[in-house]
């Protein structure tokens, strides 16, 4: 690892310092930067990242804040009077890297992605709780019931209602990141800033090329030589999210669609597996849209 | 003004706060978020605004802070230290509303826009201290020394000195607004960054239409019907800064692309000329990359 | 009219010759370019345009041919032919100025645009046979009912299928004209084809700014100071048609959404009903991409 | 190869049929396709592809003819007559399967991608006349002197005088290749459409991914973790023709910029020169925008 790249989480966890993540969602109003810094540095906290943004009204900041001697008893109850006060959501994420973590799998119909992280698991090559698997419909029930993991069908005729939906089941299991395996839906801000790079999705192209639906059938038409995927980080804009991982493949003049999505499916497990374990080992970190992948 | 857009600033001036404008800008390294802001809360300011970007490895941070009694010694001096400890250049903005703004107008060859300014100061429409014209060649010498007002013409030959010649100008006659009457160079993020909300162009479209050069050209080719201009605040992205207004005429198929220019131009004058008045009557406020205009 | 716009279609009807226009949809294969404009030479014809694109495999070849003297039965029995050896779809439209056209009105949920078309022919403004109105949905049934106009619901389930049907209704009333009254489905390239410059459309944006769903939202969020509406003819490329006509107004800080949506639908109807007002009247030539509007 | 992509080219050819390719540049005007179009019919030839485009009141046609018997002399004298009544330029390309080809070279700085063409040819990879090396600066002179190639240096200051330029030497060289290796210019329509898939780009990026300059710079700032170069016939829409091959190589964390331009600029080298090598076998049929690559 360059030395210009040594996290500052690793140098706090070195320097034994706390680092917490906040997240406020809620209608825009003024004020609410004010509160909240004031409130960290009220705390002994040291602001080392802070982001904002307001889509159609609604107001989202993340903020990361250190500690030298953090006392969780007062954050939370301090926060949760700002949550009153500010009539916002916050939610406050403590680090605790022993802590084995808690995955959600949303899923739709496609089983290739899913069935890779269970045979990881089963082969031990990931050590991580499979807390729940969401489908936005049944199709893929029985593969989580085989592997003994609590399926939720939820229904996506109102998707505001469906992330509502989700994001209670991600409470309920105390879900430390979220895998899109070929889950069909687009998350609004709403969802995903509160959980800022712990929502991995997989993208079948090699991104920036070929954003949206039907990457595959653009890329074919296209004339494309090299065809890949791409395992990134969520964020508000569709596919723009840091990059984790790609793989690629050579595409011949006998390919044709379908082989060409074939292949592209397995790459495509792969690769997100290849993300997942990486997160779960602690070795991602992402610096001002880039994902830096430790040793 | 609609209650809901009541500006935070105007609140803080009713309430004799004082507000300042922090702008950082450097090699990008970490802490600074940390350092920056703990000063400012340290000297009894609470953070309003706060913004960072990197791009290229340059970091950039704007912020806004608000203070009940802002002892400007203390922070000049703070910020000065540590613009040192953290070998970036640090910039404060404070707001001094009654003060007379000192302009520099940037040009290249056109003279359409610089004249409409120039005739506008003369006959009272507004007032400001046109303090200095910035050329990125000569043609346009003439019309400064008519009106006044001295003429610096900075050679282009390489774009990063250029911005140091132009910054130093600006420094020399602490200019508070920064108008591009059609000077035809793209600033970098290292000089944009300096002066957020303090820079305005003017666009050849009704953007976010036809970004970029050739935007009659774009126009009449693809057909509009609608042709116009926009005046905006410049940011990092080009062309897509906050728009202040935007005006605009009929295109008829008798119209050439010669008379379309020649409407455009006539139309870009009042309307750069229309932002810089409300600018300089203190109207405009930025909110979220929309500009609202108070009445 | 300025000369050098004199349309060949005038040109040719001066000359009185007579002008088809043939549409070519079907499976790519070689060798239909080369038994199509053969075809015509042989029967005499000058090919005066000839265009022709494949997307997803689907091949779409769009022809104007004109001829001193065009034996109909002749062209239509060969074409008949041709069609049956190539395995294609091929039409012809005669342009016959003196009939009345026959014209379908495609919609969805909003009535406003309909509205403007039907009151507009009741007072005599626009001189048409609206043979058919054709929704996404029920909706809109009584506002067809009332104005004794048939009304067909076709169901959307499946895009392609809605297509079919919505084929065979436009050939069933011998369709000239289809106007897109806030249609809200995208059509695809094998509808498109058939009927080049034949398709109206009405987008809530001055285009190209803002394509796509939403065009209010956006507008509104990135602080748009003037909003329009476009009416244009339908290609194969969303929302790039050749533009027909362009209104605008201006937004104001006490504008909301709301107000922005209510005032643009009015200037939807307005502008859409003006776009095929032109049309009917024969006054519309599209060259290059770009719309002429002749006196 | 598959049945599907047979090509017309192989199966007239097997026909012994004359294939000749027209392209047709100049100012627009109406009748030009007819005029064209009838004279490849009264000649005998077949009309196997046709394309026009118009980009600011510039025409552009190109056209592929088959004839069971070419009369070479009457089909030049024929088209020279209608060049002279249309006041366009007219040229044809008659295929010679057997004729060494004539390569051009243009280049501006970088002289890795000249280098490695000159190496292949002198190790017997390639089969050409490199006729002629175009520098749009003379930085490349001596390696063009030392291969014993003529070197012209052009100046740009002037884009259209340059073309101007380059297209005479083009002509007095008989160049049916074009190859930019590195050259940093853009080439104007009136440029390309002379050369339909007869000029071959090479861009450091995997396209569509990372088009315009600065690729390596946005794909190292965007986090990508594959990056690549793309060889491709040039069109007049930048950095969208026909992909003719790719290639890729993966980016860890202790990739710096310089580290990435490195690789790829071997990767550039390598990947025009199998290009160049795959067009001068006769390889590369252009279908509907896609680059098929025959065994």
């Amino acid at each position: 690892m360059p030395r210009r790249y040594l996290s500052w989480m690793v140098a706090a966890a070195a320097a034994s310092k706390t680092i917490i993540e906040v997240t406020v969602v809620g209608k825009d109003r003024k004020g609410v930067v004010a509160d909240i810094t004031n409130f960290i540095f009220q705390n002994g906290g040291n602001i080392e990242k802070i982001n904002q943004n307001v889509v159609r009204g609604l107001f989202g900041m993340q903020l990361e804040a250190s500690f030298v001697q953090a006392k969780r008893k007062d954050l939370d109850a301090g926060l949760k009077d700002l949550a009153k006060k500010l009539q916002m959501e916050i939610k406050v994420h403590y680090q605790e890297p022993d802590r084995l973590r808690n995955v959600a799998i949303l899923v739709s119909k496609e089983p290739h992605c899913i069935k890779r992280i269970l045979a990881g698991r089963k082969k031990g090559e990931i050590k991580a709780n499979l807390a729940v698997v969401i489908g936005s419909e049944p199709s893929l029930k029985p593969v989580a019931d085989e592997a003994g993991i609590p399926f939720h069908s939820v229904s996506h005729a109102d998707q505001a209602e469906a992330e509502r939906n989700i994001l209670d089941l991600i409470e309920k299991y105390n879900v430390d990141l979220i895998v899109l395996a070929r889950y069909m839906r687009i998350l609004t801000p709403n969802f995903v800033w509160r959980y800022p790079n712990r929502i991995i999705n997989i993208h079948p192209s090699l991104l920036p090329a070929f954003p949206g639906a039907y990457a595959y059938v653009q890329a074919y038409e296209r004339g494309a030589k090299i065809v890949g995927c791409t395992a990134h980080f969520v964020t508000e804009d569709l596919d723009q999210g840091p990059i984790i991982c790609q793989e690629s493949f050579k595409v011949s003049d006998s390919d044709t669609l379908d082989t060409i999505k074939k292949k592209g499916q397995e790459l495509e497990a792969e690769t997100l597996f290849e993300a997942v374990r990486l997160y779960l080992e602690g070795r991602l970190e992402v610096y001002w849209g880039k994902v830096l992948v430790h040793d």
